[in-house]
């Protein structure tokens, strides 16, 4: 046992940090320590919030977003727009839009892009989950938010042609300078991009 | 509510994890999405490793080392050498030094260090406690390794002329160069310490 010079309950709290991402042995040893000098209610709120999150936590049947109801709380919700789809890789790509605070259809999480080198083809996403309500009709617009990076472009365009027969506007996020950036730090793809892209004012 | 874009259990797990040091909202969103990917078996022993560290483990009311006994593995250890206490500041510090696989004594928790900047007199300490140790009798040695810090020493000062009455050798870990260092990129209090405390060869 690795943590051997600690009693055992805190030896096994340090061994069960270093499950967590970028947690090292001895950021381990520093959570732990930390977690007993804290108050005994919140290491209680933080242990119980751990399993509520993992048994809760679903994915949306619809939309595949993270839910701890079915359909989720933007599925079910009636004052959203039903006629768009905005199609993301991830859950937390879904909120990084609800963000901005502009968006106001409905999202399809694919979990995931493609990427043939990690072995990851089309089955392995929502795709047919999408297809299906793109058939359904009503849907005017799907918005393709797949990330700017290769993965993320080839599934875009995977999905644009998957949708082509469905007669639905498809349309897929700009990709430009980032406002506030500066254009000597912007990468050629980047800024070739934005010229690309560009529309007359 | 920082996180309303997720739901309920999802969110709380989050603003959970920002109560432990050194994670933003930026990394417990990321420590909460790896929970939700890993096994629920893993989750659930990380939960309750968490309660029962806080609930287990406590004080040894002989030395003051984290203990789930009482009194520690290590007081209560007889193969140990009553007769030498080496005083730490933290139980951390006390593991670092058993890690040395060199001492076979006792030990004594300050849970600190003197910082009249902080407000840490010595009534903060576990002074007592060592005082008492000492004066039960059959000590032959006080080992002081605070750490070789302002506080430190300034707490291995303080504990030394608290013992001299009671005619127990007391001694100060040797402060120099660390091994596998560089003279070069040593500080000159350091050097100045190493040649201070050279012996004999």
């Amino acid at each position: 046992m690795a943590f051997s010079h600690y009693p055992e309950p805190l030896a096994r709290l340090i061994q069960e940090f270093t499950r967590l991402p970028g947690v090292g042995p001895k950021t381990a040893q520093r959570l732990a320590f930390f977690v007993l000098r804290m108050e005994e209610r919140d290491v209680m709120a933080l242990a119980s919030a751990l399993a509520d999150a993992k048994r809760k936590i679903g994915r949306c049947s619809v939309c595949f977003n993270l839910a701890d109801a079915e359909p989720c709380h933007i599925c079910r919700d009636a004052r959203r727009d039903r006629g768009v789809i905005c199609v993301v890789e991830e859950a937390n790509d879904l909120v990084a839009m609800e963000k901005t605070r502009t968006y106001n259809g409905l999202y399809h999480v694919l979990e995931g892009a493609l990427s043939p080198l990690e072995g990851v083809g089309p089955e392995a996403l929502r795709l047919a989950g999408l297809l299906k309500r793109v058939k359904e009709g009503g849907v005017r617009e799907v918005i393709l938010a797949t990330n700017p990076t290769v993965e993320g472009e080839a599934t875009a365009m995977y999905i644009a042609r998957l949708l082509r027969p469905l007669n639905v506007k498809t349309t897929r996020i700009a990709r430009g300078v980032p406002v506030g950036g500066d254009l000597e730090y912007a990468d050629e793809v980047t800024l070739a991009r934005a010229l690309e892209g560009r529309r007359e004012m």
